[in-house]
């Protein structure tokens, strides 16, 4: 077989220089580009603006960290059973990072783009946004499917974090029309639900995200690239006031040994 | 068996409000606080300054990406085997950062660190400090251990990230006693082992994350977290210009048959 | 909150006691229960009888080892770059076993049981599950859905496995509705797709898995149960005849530098 | 470049044939060979006794499930996270597989092999054994390290898998040089430690897997192997009788929050 090459446009070395992204790594990188926007410009190849970047960072802060998730559960368990590995301990962490406790920032990206990509020209005021949203809240109804990004199981009257991006998203020009709406959504769905939900944040981080242009595949990516910093910090945390061994022991020690209940007895 | 609790300084949530290391999330972290900033708030429970932020990033942007690592390659093979899970692939990725690729950074800090601390007072002037790398390089080589930090396969005569993160440490008043005794190893490197060998850019980081201060057990960890930020650049990469297959079957259709080469014969 | 209780059916241990699965571990169990009969009991908390064993562990020997799939490469790629943790290499290979390589074990078995539970009675005889088969594979056809279990990109003219699959849930009296299902599927499929496709290995595993009653949720689980053992054997020739570093220099001395790619240019 | 070739004992396929380890797999694997007999042939490739089956599967059986244990957890709420891949659970409870809770058999087989390789000849009696163990276990001492093998935080008056892994390894001929060693550490032991200890499971299970001739460097993986039926018990388990909820509400819901701890404050 033909060797075949494989062309990249992320990092490249040679002896006496190393380039990321077209640029000098040592000379304008270094010390130049701050980690969130470096992380938005290798997701784009582009670089970002600085109110891009502001937006960018507010999600990664409001998703960084949820305390005593499953997620950092499982980190610390890990490294309490494989402290030779930290990095064991944090794959471990974001293996969790799936459908549930941090799907919603994809799904509710992909939600809001699926509806815009069917509608053109989109709506130009709030009344617009409002029938849009409507329409779609009610087709989703209809269906049985449930809207992404509405509801939350703690911040029932409201979650601090949507109010806030949608103001950071405003004060930078960044607020496009996946924000918009999903504040549509927020405003709209009690007439067809029968009662009001928060706009949760997950839901609002995936709407700021899909309006800066990141791809939609990756929405998960950066919950997940959000949430690494977090574990480091639940491990920091672990490692001077470790908890770990008692969670471990505060299950083992409650287990309640049960006869086995056959499964698929009638097959075979 | 009495219900414990699990005392906690990161996140936590009220049905009103969300805090973060005892601070209001959406009003005094969102939008007010920059990404590698909060990495490092996470890891210490205490707010880093600009210059501290700034030669912090600089070390994540210095090991975000190098290209086609095993790594990097792994991330793009799992995504192409198992699409429906990005933290898969990114998790499979991170799982090559130990010993060989990405622990450098670690052994070098720790190396450094173990050594200041049997050193006290320590010295106040280069003469000082090559005096005390002399007889560390000398006692190691002696010993047969091989010093972190020294020599690189592709930068043989210099890594262009060292002298770029010394530059930015001193600019910014963080050049301590790591970068220091580092920085004296490669100046007298040379009379013990007869060659000399370049500081490769993964161990100057070592030793710049333990002048801030981080904790040494987690360095690995913060090269772990600058490699999500890479491996989120080579998946989105590859979702656009693919060459896992191209990989997958350069080895696969390269592959030769041989009889099996029995292990252990004689035992049993 | 009051202190809640974990029950549960496996292990189990008192001071002087092991049991698992209501058996005395060392007395019952070790020595008298083999690896495949152990995991399907594990997975169904009943014994199999020898003829389950058998199919049970066919299905095993036909998914363990493919050769150099992703899986296999990212095994032995994240040894060479982490061999501190061969828990580390196996769970990455294991992150592959998704969608696209290991899943359609289950997909295969999800696809006929869900037909079958549609259709009350079973066919009695080869035309009744024709018919059956007819109905269906045109209904997924009309669809725009592939059948699972059909083609392989290697083995055109027939994948060897099937037919011996066959033949051992014959022989072991565990010839049940899936595999007849799936075989009918084999048959009729050429009058609706107008080609002849081979019947995969991959599909009549499931099949088999689910003629044996364990739970749908779970193929996948067994299929990366054999793929453990598999990865173990590639670590171990890897261990002697290592090869993951020609490959990853393969990848990484034929890379090619390309400018950046810009995404999402028109947003934000 | 050249193209280089990939040589590999293992799996194989041709359109019309799949082999593995130089066999036909469908007509001589599948149905053929047992799991654990095709597990230990493809680490050795070779193809192992009737005994050394019996003794690998018994091993197999005493490490697969232990309850509750940190790795059981972590699948469990791995699931609970993302219920969307099975193997991102899996992998996440392997990932748990290090030194502290997994690590013993590899420890051990390493310890006893260790020390066998520096005496030729080996004892032929008890005696002689029981001076090798009193010799070792006095040199270990001495240096502060702790032998590994011994001891168990539950089975303190004997680990009911010892004395029958023994005796299974004697029935079947396979009472090597390790197991023997370990016997006489467990004899001679109280006499330089000031106490009785007993011999642990997994302590005698890398004994057993020394004797049968397995590599060293994999003796973990065997642990995880037989680790991974376990967790699908687990989940299969979880899925039916779900704790996981429970166990992490019964950690979110006893969180605390405590002021930061600021670390390294001093530095910088």
């Amino acid at each position: 077989m033909t060797p075949r090459d494989y062309p990249t446009a992320l990092g490249a070395s040679s002896p006496t220089s190393i380039t990321l992204l077209g640029h000098d790594l040592a000379a304008d990188v270094m010390g130049e580009v701050g980690f969130g926007e470096l992380a938005f410009w290798l997701a784009t190849q582009r670089r970002p603006s600085r109110g891009e970047v502001r937006v960018f960072e507010a999600v990664l802060a409001a998703l960084a960290d949820h305390g005593f998730t499953p997620t950092a559960i499982v980190t610390r368990l890990t490294y309490l059973s494989a402290p030779d590995s930290v990095q064991g301990a944090l794959a471990a962490g974001l293996l969790g990072g799936g459908s549930r406790f941090l799907g919603v920032t994809e799904d509710c990206g992909r939600f809001l783009a699926g509806v815009l990509k069917e509608h053109d020209p989109l709506p130009s005021d709030d009344a617009g946004w409002d029938a849009l949203a409507l329409e779609t809240v009610t087709a989703w109804r209809e269906s049985g499917r449930r809207v992404p990004g509405l509801g939350h199981h703690v911040h029932k009257d409201g979650d601090p974090r949507t109010p806030r991006l949608f103001e950071i998203a405003a004060e930078e020009g960044l607020y496009g029309p996946h924000l918009s709406l999903f504040a549509a959504v927020g405003r709209v769905h009690p007439r067809v639900l029968g009662r009001t939900l928060p706009l949760n944040g997950a839901g609002v981080c995936g709407a700021a995200l899909a309006d800066l242009g990141l791809p939609l595949e990756l929405l998960r990516g950066f919950a997940l690239l959000a949430r690494t910093a977090g574990l480091i910090g639940q491990l920091a945390e672990e490692l001077r006031h470790p908890v770990a061994n008692d969670i471990f022991l505060s299950v083992d020690l409650n287990n309640r040994s049960v006869p086995p209940d056959p499964y698929g007895e009638s097959h075979g």
